[in-house]
């Protein structure tokens, strides 16, 4: 089981996050592509830092809304889409490759991760931009998504591209009876409790939730995703980072 | 000798140039990546045009500056010149792998060219953006600059980064007797005659120039760089292809 | 019956509009405030020419989204529309100070037009922005909004806040028998032929309207809204300047 | 003596500041216009909190370039540093307006004050645009510029407009014997121990400045500029309020 986190979040003189203290502690850096939040300057910096802890690299691109941080929803054409994301995906590896790295994977952000996962056709898009990008690599880019009870829908979708799915859970959040995450109108939807945050990553690490009702699912996760948001959560992240690789 | 043709500057609503019915008459089109003009639509759209033209493509990175259209000089660190560059060119080549083509040259726009003109750091963070990403790159990038009589010093130091170097010409702009443009300042800077224009064309692929004083230069140049602005100017265009391709 | 058109929708380098041949033939020009389209020197450019022919000067403000043109529906809370609208309103009022004179009414652009006529929310966050800047005012900016045939509800909401409106109709669309605009999405949604939009003005004028289905609605507008793209489009608002000036 | 400080400096999702924790100590608010910094939304909330407190608001407006923070000296044509100094200001007029109060002065921000205060030119095209915002309000804008021991030449342009200017100096800087700011290439041009700090306000108060060398100069300064950056310095500017209103 890896840890994602978030990064490359500042932008210009605007700093957001502690991509420093945390990436020691995760396994996979989601790099802001410019678009929604970072630039040129920050995506190196984050790079080079992913690189000395040898954190792997996926371009995290999001709709092109800095005033709204990629959180809003902004009309497409699908075709839009898949540009948008190959656009933001190409100027990370390209940042990277003056580092002498690569991405690995792409996660999108914010409300495009959103509406990928209600929405097939904006799936379909930017699963066609990692299909396009990876007939040009030798080491093919994943496409990282919200793993649910049954993510048979996507992966037929992701199949017909070739294109191999990374399914993230999340540490924080509290999921229902479904295996979905239960809405953050709910005021449960949130695990602020470290100790609640951990036994999660454990029993996903296991291949199972526990539930808010107290049932326990199977539930398959490749990754999940944490936030370093201040000194406590980074605390949690390393100590999960240590439960995970005793 | 070939033609290039600054290209995909329409941005959003916003259409600029003709880049349709010059497509047909360039060997090489230099194509914005969104910085300066441009957004990942426009590109992918220009680079259809060009690949049913089998025409080259060029990464066209310029200051990040919308409102200015990259023609304003914004101070960078030198450093921050190279994600720059590399970061735009990166964009524009995930944009050709999705239409299953590359970019083969880089050409910096406006201001960006013109600093790198008159300055060797930032000609050499230029360089370093080209250098970085041929590591990665079977076919090599090349890097288009203002063609001088002598050429040495740039060529030292692209050499020493094993990139090579693309000397553009200019079609419509007179020459002064040292082989340098004559300043837009002066009234005879730009030939609007295409007659003169196709004169100085023509002799250019004969590796010489005639100065505004009447002198005869020798002068080498790989690529003459023109404008097609109004339907005048693509016929003039037009002719030189015919010219040049007999 | 006023003519309106919206204008001032150049933005930097890029050219759009007519904006210098359509202004002698309409009364109020609704210009773009930056966010969408246009920018200080180009709004500056737009006031001028305004003046010179007596046009009035309207706030066109529309989300901010230069790139989808401000056609796209952005999620805003709504104490945030009021300020969207205010900003923008008050940045043109400024460069109108500059020569001079005076914003005298605001018309929303695009997606936030639309969102405005469908969402009583909306309309009232932009109605309180209205009411705001005009304590402030000795000459009260009016609202314009789209005419329907029964337009209560929205003057009631805005009496509230002693706003008063300016209806709004369209040349050159057509209007179904429940008076509203036949959506874009059928064929026969706009006129495009001279005579039909030379006639629906005149039946404005009076106080009518005739529906595609041919039935005559009586319908109030104070101001109908033309489109100046092309030559023939502006010889059209001459036309129609001439029938209702006569 | 007033105390002045920059204020409204986030923008969207990034925090920039300490605006709520130092608006009690300072009695003017500088607050930017949504072109280097800032948007409606934080405009809104910062004029509130300035409300809160009686503290005057003053208009910061910048270069339009947020990835630089106005820090970017950007080519300007002289009549366009008029409109965006307008713009920005009648923007965040309009948002005080929303909230019953107004803007009663400007001070350019960045790369704009500081080209302000070595060309004539950029600093009439400021001028200018207060001049003519002033022609429309029974309150007239003043203008903020760098106090330095001989303000007679900008004096004399600011009074051919009828521009009032408002002197300030700076609480942390080193003044050299000349009555110039110390160049921060200098080591010692930044005081950072609050006691030195908190001297030399108190004689700027008395309209005087003791000089890196140790001279003193008469000085006349109507306000002084402090940076709320961290608790420390926070601290200090409440104990500067302190001493200049015992």
């Amino acid at each position: 089981m890896k840890l994602n986190c978030d990064m490359g979040e500042s932008f210009g003189a605007w700093h957001m996050g502690n991509d420093h203290a945390v990436m020691p502690w995760i396994d996979q850096a989601n790099i802001a592509c410019g678009f929604h939040a970072s630039d040129p300057d920050v995506m190196a910096q984050t790079v080079k830092w992913a690189i000395a802890r040898q954190v792997e690299i996926g371009a995290h691109p999001g709709y092109d809304d800095k005033i709204g941080f990629g959180r809003r929803s902004i009309p497409h054409a699908l075709d839009a889409v898949t540009r948008l994301v190959a656009y933001q995906a190409g100027a990370l590896e390209a940042i990277c490759q003056l580092h002498n790295t690569h991405i690995s994977y792409i996660k999108p952000h914010g409300a495009l991760y959103n509406d990928m996962m209600v929405n097939d056709g904006i799936f379909e898009a930017i699963v066609e931009a990692v299909s396009g990008l990876n007939q040009h690599r030798s080491i093919k880019l994943k496409l990282m998504v919200l793993a649910r009870p049954d993510n048979t829908h996507y992966q037929k979708i992701a199949e017909r591209y070739d294109v191999e799915l990374l399914l993230e859970a999340f540490a924080d959040r509290a999921y229902d009876d479904t295996g979905s995450l239960v809405p953050r109108s709910n005021p449960e939807a949130v695990y602020h409790d470290a100790t609640k945050i951990k036994q999660q990553v454990i029993e996903l690490a296991e291949g199972r939730v526990t539930t808010v009702s107290g049932k326990t699912l199977t539930f398959h996760a490749d990754s999940v995703c944490v936030h370093g948001d201040n000194d406590e959560s980074i605390a949690t992240i390393a100590a999960l980072h240590k439960v995970l690789n005793p």
